[in-house]
């Protein structure tokens, strides 16, 4: 640990010599692997980005020049040279450094960047106001293969050849983006790797012109758009980008800094749109990363020698994931109905739906980075008479905002749409979590949405959503373990529209929760001395649950709602509407994520942080009760 | 008129001769062009689609076999000719056609399509399923250029190619969206028809190798595939549909529909995805929709012999257009501050960014059908400093949902969001009214949402978005007149979060209205007799007027808020939450848009059959209040 030591800012990576870079990239990543091995985070692909991450800021002038990355994976190495060395320890814990590149953090971050796709736009925007400012700094957009099959990402690049700039796009192209690349477009890039008769004709002739000394800084602009002549001819295609009006550099090996510098320097002045299209490895550099690469996309702790991924320290048979239930069940599901099938946007292992794919490869269909079509796929599906099971990460499923009106709920299609990860997700942060969708399904006419309050309320809730003529079903439930260590119950219907009475209540308060957060509210009135409160699981945020409503209106002179969702919209809103519909005025607590975002954390911090833990409600209740006149 | 009233279904179609279809096409335009003349619609894209959807009822066995229209726009003869001609005359009005097609219409009609890019993900998942079930009937999907800039057609065309199908997407190329194709797909696809040396070529050859029977109905395959082969060669590119292994036929004059009829039947049981790219003109055969297919996209009523277009028959001067107000504003705005750029996804002329975009076309940007990109490139522009007003109808901006969220909000970048068409839009019904927006931003932190009353409050609000430091700043305003006989009103700046008192009220009601919906609750309120009620133009949605809540709760028992968004969720619900955060319990009526999808009609016939025109808030003032007790 030499060179990496020397280097705070990007300026003191701009003072070595060309020839050490090799050196610090090995530096690089044996500080990254041994930081991930103690404190987990996005480990293959920034190892991936190693050696381009050092040229770009060898290469260009950042913080002036601009580096937007798709997809803040891929930017450790980004955030080690830029002055957050020292505190990479703290990376995705609370108050430490964010989980992705973000300008609140550091004037080298350029844009908000938790997910994919976006780079192409934001940079463009970027580009065309630099030039219609004056302003002559680079921008250099960033995006790997996985986030090119993403609509945002084609919208950049369609604009990007009508409107003016200079902007430079780097295709990280590590034939993968979670699981693997999906699509026509992996397997064009293929197409374009492996044409290698003209790559090595390529190679062999600029280092022949270098030689001769016919490429030089004068020319390099003639000579590489010759370059690009020679190519289309020779493989006797004009590739796509080019089609587009971007000029097309590649694709060349990104891990070879020293070649990857040169490159740049080569190409960063010519004016017009550019895409220079790198082979990268993910996982590069650390064996059993290379090996599998999805499997170390964020494999926890680990032993940086052996590669031994290590296990929680928890002993004892735990809970299974929510994830691995719904992969469980859906399966389950799918055995005995033929109708059913798997829709899943580039998260199979994620979201566990892999479990089904093992065994029913013709009944899944992983889409690519490409929320919207994965629903209105399904909604194509689902026209025909299959029964799709489309599942995505809640913060995700924002981008499928409209596929969910215009094509599923305004005809009310059957189908069943999961939201995985909904709620704080923790270490991920503001972008990832699940704070809205709550809020912003429920002014959607025609929806059922519905949140299980454990493992065996999600199965009764799939199982119940796939029976015939349930229309469009949302079943919501966050990220990791749930509390049961039997989960695999009987699949039963649970009636729709109706919650559950978990605990009658003697006192003048009754709880109303959605989803797992209910056990955290459970627990807390268990303890409550002050009152003895009643207790409602309402499963269902719509149709809301008009008997509970009914009997705790009449029976309680308090309610305090509980959601892990926002509180402008959500859960404690429709209480309150109903309330307000039925002229019942008596008071309402909404306890619920706050109008504003949830930075990064564990769940349990930012849970306790927001004041929705255990200790929060209790607190909630003992107050209430204690100011309450009976 | 002969052949056309013989028609009702497609299967009569089928009936007849080859040779007889160029006549029933003529028939069939004229019959468009009359109905139109009186009865307005979407005009030019219809005109452009007469062979082609003769050519598909004539070769496909429709509704067994599934066409699916992106955008309704050029669907009007796909009506005609399946069982809705007699009642064409009442296409768009209340209780007729509904403006685009829908299941719920026809059984010929296969899916919702009144946003653009979304038939080749629905075609898919249908083809899809077809193939899983073994059922044997085609699907096809007609998607125009314009669709094709959306990112879910990318999205969707990146599947088509890894999906085992056998689909038909057929690109109905004519040169434009609603102003004209914008990016590098426009111009590709221009490449694409302009490389005539083979166009040519392969007619010719087609020609001479039926006329030696070379082709037939045996080897159309082997002969399409060779065929192909010439294109590649001579036009020495791939393009980029092979390149995602979609084999492409075309470029074809979409208006002769024999040829086109020979065409469909050769490939149409080819197996795997195919595209077929048509070249039609839009406004075809009525020669002023030629000349100007933008005016003529829906120009309301004409002469059907001259072509004159027939003024609204209301006499005197009228108020701007809310649309026009917005226009003159930017331009005015943009003038003094050089920050300040526009940018729309595909409607200058809709949203009358064409105003500013004549003047100073380097500082507007029409980024195509792309919501999203317009969004996250409006980041961009932002985040370099420039000022962008981003300008997306209401309906639409769904699909930039996660863009506001991800790319604006988190950072609360300094931007302007103009959502057009919000409220009820009237004659293109479900899919295009502007309902759910309230509801939806309300969520978001870091937003401020605002909604202006009449044309002045329009302008003051643009005024006081582009001041330094707002933050992202919505402002919603309908389709359609304004008030104001004199709207240019000097450009003052508005409180943030401060809403008008307009009429202070001796009873127990107040009205808290937000947007021009106010102005028939201003009426109401003049008109009745029962009460002498206060009336709050709220102004913004978020954040709610905090003084104006405590002066309501403390004076008035009872609250109306009136607002021209779904009620669950909106101003309605945004009030109750206040009201229960300060323990305030009064009694509050929420009036708006019900929790259904509300279909088409004038938006005077819509508003009234909600129940939010004057004379709904009337009796609901009235009957609230005899029926308190004072």
């Amino acid at each position: 640990m030499n060179l990496l030591e020397t280097i705070t800012y990007p300026a003191d990576l701009r003072q070595l010599p060309l020839e050490s870079l090799p050196q610090l990239c090995d530096e690089l990543r044996t500080f990254l692997i041994h930081e991930l091995a103690d404190n987990p985070g996005h480990f293959a692909s920034s190892l991936g980005t190693v050696e381009l991450t050092v040229a770009l800021h060898y290469v260009f002038d950042t913080p002036n020049d601009r580096i937007v990355w798709d997809v803040g994976h891929q930017a450790y190495c980004h955030k080690i040279l830029t002055g957050r060395r020292a505190r990479f320890h703290t990376n995705r814990k609370l108050g430490g450094l964010k989980p992705f590149p973000s300008p609140e953090e550091s004037e080298y971050d350029t844009c908000t960047c938790g997910h994919a796709s976006n780079s192409i736009s934001i940079a463009l925007g970027m580009a065309v106001a630099t030039r219609q400012q004056g302003d002559s700094h680079h921008v250099v957009a960033v995006i790997g293969d996985g986030s090119m099959t993403g609509g945002l990402a084609f919208e950049g690049l369609n604009n990007v050849s009508s409107t003016p700039n200079d902007m430079l796009i780097i295709l990280n192209d590590n034939d993968m983006s979670i699981d693997r690349s999906v699509g026509g477009m992996g397997e064009y890039l293929h197409k374009l790797h492996t044409s290698s008769f003209y790559n090595g004709l390529r190679y062999k002739a600029s280092k022949v012109l270098y030689r001769w000394h016919i490429l030089n800084d004068d020319r390099k602009g003639r000579v590489l758009r010759f370059n690009n002549a020679i190519k289309s001819l020779l493989t006797n295609q004009r590739n796509m980008f080019e089609g587009l009006n971007i000029r097309y550099f590649g694709p060349e090996d990104g891990h070879n800094v020293v070649e990857l510098v040169r490159t740049l320097q080569r190409i960063k002045d010519l004016k017009g749109p550019k895409m220079l299209h790198l082979h990268t490895i993910k996982g590069k550099g650390f064996e059993p990363a290379e090996r599998n690469a999805t499997l170390w996309h964020a494999p926890g702790r680990f032993d940086p020698e052996t590669g031994e991924r290590l296990k929680s320290t928890t002993s004892g048979p735990q809970p299974l994931r929510y994830q691995d239930v719904f992969g469980e069940t859906i399966l389950e599901l799918a055995r005995r109905n033929p109708r059913i099938v798997g829709v899943t946007p580039a998260m199979p292992s994620g979201c566990s739906l892999s479990i089904m794919m093992n065994e029913m490869p013709e009944r899944t269909f992983d889409v690519g980075i490409a929320e919207g079509h994965a629903v209105t796929f399904s909604a194509g599906l689902a026209r025909e008479g299959m029964l799709p099971f489309c599942n995505i990460y809640s913060s995700f499923s924002q981008r499928a905002y409209d596929n969910i009106i215009h094509d599923v709920a305004i005809s009310g299609l059957d189908m069943v749409l999961c939201l995985d990860r909904a709620g704080l997700v923790g270490e991920d942060g503001a972008t990832h979590h699940g704070a809205f969708d709550l809020a912003f399904l429920r002014p959607i006419p025609n929806l059922t949405i519905a949140s299980p309050m454990d493992e065996a309320e999600l199965r009764r809730l799939m199982y119940t959503a796939q029976l015939p003529h349930k229309g469009p079903f949302v079943i919501r439930y966050p990220r990791g373990r749930g509390i049961l260590s039997d989960w695999r119950c009987p699949l039963e219907e649970v009636p729709v529209g109706r919650g559950r009475r978990l605990r009658d209540g003697q006192g003048a308060t009754a709880v109303l929760s959605l989803g797992p957060i209910g056990n955290e509210a459970a627990e807390a009135i268990r303890e409550c001395a002050a009152e003895d409160v009643a207790h409602y699981d309402m499963r269902f945020l719509k149709p809301l649950d008009e008997q509970i409503m009914q009997e705790v209106s009449s029976r309680y002179r308090r309610i305090i709602t509980i959601e892990d969702g926002v509180t402008t919209g959500g859960l404690g809103s429709a209480v309150l509407e109903w309330l307000s519909d039925h002229q019942c005025q008596i008071e309402v607590v909404r306890m619920g994520l706050p109008d504003r975002f949830v930075e990064h954390g564990t769940p349990a911090e930012l849970y306790h942080l927001v004041g929705i833990d255990k200790e929060a409600i209790l607190r909630v209740l003992t107050h209430h009760s204690s100011s309450s006149h009976p």
